[in-house]
């Protein structure tokens, strides 16, 4: 049962991205992943993704072969003002729906382009040809109107490609649309996909594994992922399409892994590194100034990513050379002749230095080989020193990291905010 | 005839993305952006990409369409040590194929895990089962061996997820073993794909359009594409598949982009902004030191991305706080306190005092109001003011970016770097 309950077409789903530039011009399709998400929310799972190019014929295959195999097939892209946009023609190929200039598009395109000073071009018009029978779906966002079309028991949906404007039509358009479309009886009980997200660092992928183990029953329709990346390990738990879970057993599983995982999460769904840190500055009334060197702005970048971070964040700076490191931050010359510019000691005098100057309540420094090149016998490429100067107590760590010089300087970067999210975590404790 | 050439199976090609992290986990393919390259160099058109989960009987329908559409159907991930890899029994139910333990994929295996000291596990050994009558592909980076199998038509290619893996082993054997099973007299005579590519800043997608109106002639093989995106507008020259194209004549049309575009080119193909503004800086033995605002890092962490960037960048300050400001840049308060921090008065005193404090060749500032907050009634979100100081002379420029924090911050870093890149251009003209 559980497997027709999972195979029952209506509740799968296919995304089909239309464009060119998906194939040959260096651009993944991101917006699936946005359908997949919300789509999962009212318990239909996207199984499958098709990517095709501008070309008719060829999306009429992919077409095809996702209406055998989906019961709701969502199409980005394709629907713009160019003869390069074969999206409608390839939709009314398929279905056998005539185009005919709708009079809801055009009037919803008019006032769109109104606002901006605009008459539709001969171009814009195009946008406006819609399959007869269609639902036509407004774009409050652009242009180009999208449509939705049920056709032998598939729901056949068309957006455009652009991420703001499909997202907001997602929203606004397709999930009131299909809600009204899928039957009730089947959908009832039915339920969401439900995907829990948590973000670990300074564990290896093996070492969550075997603090994870036995979590799941076997009989419990739940799925466990793990997937590494430079900025950590990523736990998933995913329910299981169109099986039944106890309301509570989610929660007891999440609980859990919280549990078992402790401190090495840094943040859950959504959350960033740097959104954490920044609620706990602000939460606890402190300040923070970075000096970094291998990392070159990577941490200040990420810090000043959240909106409000100038509250916190006083200032950072980027010391390559050893002249900046004693001018700006008052490293002794001594230390770098004596121990170099990548030493425990002058992560150490880093944060010293930056938080005396600027009364911080706290200051981070990084300093670190990224490589390709400037290793000695000593100091390999990957080695990389993070200093923490909170001033009654102050820290240093000793990091080896592995990878190219991306991947070194985006764990230095995620090692140096984890530290500092630890040490603010017990100050708030205390 | 040049439909049944761009039609003829043999040279078109599909990938098949296979993980259910490419699903449900925020996960896209990028794997296909190599291998799509790659085959064009040889003349192979990448038509069609799926992407499928984790299910045997999902990858076995989406593996039926590919082999009735596409010559070449290139699969990457599903080949790792545990139960959800079901690459191999997929390709298996397929094709008939019996999969048996492949002394050539063990020893290779074998060999691979006694350099770091280890032997294979239970499910390691799992990854020799290789379909009867296929061939090996070694993978000389990781633990799992991929393999070629031609049936019916079709090459079908298995390998790894893991991107480095598959790179190194799409070059090394995929290529190889391709060239030598597509038919000579098919190949001989068939073109590469080629992709030219430049990258502009500073002008609109309609600009570039009008500028580059006319420049193909309807019956040359050649595509024009335009790409926009918050770092610019992106033009692409690509070959058609399959159509002969006189070798003299993607390098005129080139040229002409060149002509037409001039100096709102700042790089081509793979090269980014900050590589060709690290080469002009090393080249000339200039030094450079950016005092950021707005951009929090943005500037600085691109700048160090490229290797030896010590050689020529000094330092960096991110300057938050008014206070930081004077302290770090010498700002005059009085400018601070008549203009406002966002205002081109401070730009300009930003990048004075930060070549004057460090002696650089040439210094870069940036202050600007990236949002959502911070507004005012006269300073606009979206408003950024870049100064740069070289000394003998200096510049300032007003922007107003449209967009969320994150793209206003990307255009303001690009702008800043493009105006280094034209003022480093003068200079060396002179």
């Amino acid at each position: 049962m559980s497997m027709r309950a999972r195979n029952d077409r209506s509740f799968i789903a296919e995304t089909i991205a239309i464009g060119s530039e998906l194939l040959l011009g260096g651009r993944t399709d991101s917006n699936s992943l946005f359908i997949t998400d919300v789509l999962g929310a009212i318990g239909v799972e996207v199984r499958f993704k098709s990517i095709v190019g501008d070309n008719r014929s060829d999306i009429v295959r992919v077409l095809k072969t996702a209406c055998n195999r989906a019961g709701i097939v969502i199409l980005t892209g394709g629907l713009g003002p160019t003869v390069d946009d074969r999206t409608r023609e390839a939709i009314a190929a398929v279905t056998g729906a005539r185009l005919a200039r709708r009079k809801e598009a055009l009037e919803g395109m008019k006032a769109r382009l109104a606002q901006w000073g605009r008459i539709p071009n001969k171009g814009q018009l195009r946008q406006a040809l819609i399959p007869s029978q269609a639902t036509v779906l407004p774009n409050p966002v652009g242009s180009a109107p999208g449509f939705a079309l049920a056709w032998r028991g598939t729901h056949l949906i068309a957006l455009p490609g652009v991420p703001s404007e499909m997202r907001t039509m997602v929203e606004q358009s397709v999930i009131p649309h299909l809600l009204s479309q899928l039957q009730p009886s089947r959908s009832r009980g039915r339920q969401p996909l439900t995907r829990l997200v948590f973000h670990t660092w300074g564990m290896s992928e093996a070492d969550v594994d075997a603090k994870l183990k036995g979590l799941i029953k076997k009989s419990l329709p739940v799925a466990l992922g793990l997937l590494a990346s430079p900025t950590g390990v990523l736990v998933s738990l995913t329910t299981e399409a169109g099986r039944a879970l106890k309301e509570d057993a989610l929660t007891s599983l999440a609980e859990e892994v919280r549990t078992r995982l402790g401190e090495w999460i840094y943040a859950e769904g959504q959350d960033t590194m740097e959104e954490v840190v920044g609620r706990l500055l602000h939460g606890q009334g402190r300040t923070v100034a970075v000096a970094e060197s291998c990392t070159g702005g990577l941490i200040a970048y990420r810090l000043t990513q959240v909106p409000g971070s100038s509250s916190y964040l006083d200032r950072t700076v980027v010391c390559y050379s050893n002249q900046a490191k004693m001018e700006l931050l008052g490293v002794p010359e001594h230390l770098l002749r004596e121990h170099g510019a990548v030493s425990r000691e002058v992560a150490a005098a880093m944060a010293k230095g930056m938080r005396e100057r600027t009364g911080v309540s706290v200051a981070l420094s990084v300093t670190g080989i990224a490589g390709p090149g400037g290793a000695t016998e000593t100091k390999p490429v990957g080695l990389v020193y993070i200093g923490l100067d909170g001033g009654d107590d102050a820290m240093t760590k000793e990091c080896r990291f592995h990878g190219d010089r991306s991947v070194i300087r985006q764990r230095a970067a995620q090692a140096a905010l984890d530290m500092l999210r630890r040490w603010l975590m017990n100050k708030g404790n205390l």
